[in-house]
């Protein structure tokens, strides 16, 4: 197939944020817009006039979850059942269709994450991938000979189930669901909710980052029993902090207590490749190109 | 391919016992023989012995771990680093190879038992098994897509770490690399390690079992939010009590809190279907079909 000249988007489709872009069949960003999410029928009406300025091929959406991502279910292109007001079962991919109909690929944003880190990231092909993003939640995107994993769904290894760090015992957490899973003690709002300061405002020097650190270490030791993998790359805005992922990697050593063969730490728990959170924008024209390749040879 | 006259081999490797099987191409099986687990010439002596008296066309080895099971690694086919004495670093399938020659297939106990229950247990092609065996240990099998989870090797997650039941926070667990991990506390040696009885000598009203129903019910948590399975065997010796996974059942949908859709609980937290451990032999033996249409094919 002819892909030069066509163009590609992206979607990343945040819960706070939309960041839509249009790139180039060899991923050069053409323009990109950023905007608040609102009620979906307001930002899906941004999303698609942003997209109407161009001739777009096809385009890659990863979204907040949780949503139906298995072609054939009923649902399919839905975001599912979701706390954000206006949100439970919006038919993403349907309204988008409705407006702009080119073939697109419809995944999580930790999905589209760690596709970007895969194609873009500088692994090899046979690598198995793990991509945490610590925000807002915590979501997990895992790849493993190519594909995604997930069965009858994708994973939510955001709510995993942590041992409490001594110095936390008492903090409930902040999961609607579930209070102190992995997202409840290990999100941006549980920094705030512990501290009463904003998580960007606390000091490096502070003690919850020897918490957080500890929950990260849990959650890298768990996915290293579930999925083997090659690499596990932390994203998101509280894994940026200097410093907390080798603390993480100290907490892992001592949770493996030399029973795993692992690769030197430094280049298995680690900051994603792609900078300035790009690593979905990349995912998703990646598996925009895919969409437009499966369509072509129909 | 012909199958059709051939002879199918199948190896339980235990940690306590080995069980060699016999069948015919459509999984009849002819016979079988168990003998102790002692050090591994005279394990592997017996086990050669047994299979050279037919002429077996390919054999299914589903072995106690950790083992090397990615061809083309060093250490494909090995034992590796075991707390089993002798067996560390032993070539498993290259001393087999040197007595019998035939195509195998190597993978771990729980591999074969997962891909037994995918074959047999009447589940639908496409959907992903998590089989977790709690027993002397606690291995974990996972199938998605009609293949075995696992990048740099298989799955581990018999260390997962939990949270405590608080009945159980002063009891430290039997794992001798973790202590109070998944294997720590829910395998049969720390049934008698609490209690000072054997397991199956402990009544069924013993409060323990609140214990190890909760940590089941985590065990089971776990894998639902990482492979989002579409069923989730329990085998073994721990998990034949009776009552116990109805036990797991309540504690996990308490845990999921109405966050994931799921399948009736009843028909998702289960027994083998395949009775009397026979798991694994079926799923060694089909294994063992595998390695040998792939090997005609070649």
């Amino acid at each position: 197939m002819v892909v030069e000249g066509k163009l590609l988007g992206s979607i990343e489709a945040g819960g706070t944020k939309f960041v839509c872009a249009i790139a180039d069949a060899n991923f050069n960003v053409i323009e990109q817009t950023k905007f608040k999410t609102t009620n979906p029928v307001d930002t899906m009406a941004k999303t698609t006039a942003f997209f109407q300025q161009f001739n777009v091929s096809a385009i890659g959406i990863g979204s907040f979850g949780p949503i139906g991502i298995k072609e054939g279910q009923d649902d399919y292109g839905f975001i599912t059942k979701t706390p954000k007001v206006g949100w439970s079962d919006f038919d993403f991919v349907g309204s988008l269709k409705a407006a702009i109909n080119v073939p697109v690929f419809f995944t999580t944003d930790v999905n589209a994450s760690v596709y970007g880190e895969y194609e873009f990231g500088t692994v090899k092909k046979d690598q198995t991938l793990v991509y945490f993003t610590l925000g807002t939640g915590v979501g997990v995107g895992v790849i493993q000979g190519g594909s995604f994993v997930g069965g009858r769904s994708h994973p939510e290894i955001g709510h995993i189930i942590l041992r409490k760090h001594p110095d936390d015992v008492n903090f409930a957490g902040v999961c609607r669901f579930h209070g102190d899973c992995l997202e409840g003690l290990a999100s941006g709002p549980s920094l705030a909710a512990r501290t009463g300061i904003a998580g960007e405002n606390i000091s490096d020097s502070d003690p919850v980052w020897d918490i957080i650190a500890y929950y990260i270490a849990q959650a890298a030791w768990s996915v290293t029993l579930s999925f083997r993998p090659d690499k596990i790359i932390f994203g998101g805005s509280v894994s940026g902090r200097p410093g907390l992922l080798s603390k993480a990697r100290q907490q892992f050593a001592q949770m493996n207590n030399d029973y795993l063969p692992l690769p030197d730490l430094d280049n298995y728990i680690v900051h994603p490749k792609i900078e300035n959170n790009g690593s979905a924008t990349y995912g998703d024209l990646a598996l925009a190109l895919f969409a437009l390749q499966k369509a072509t040879v129909k």
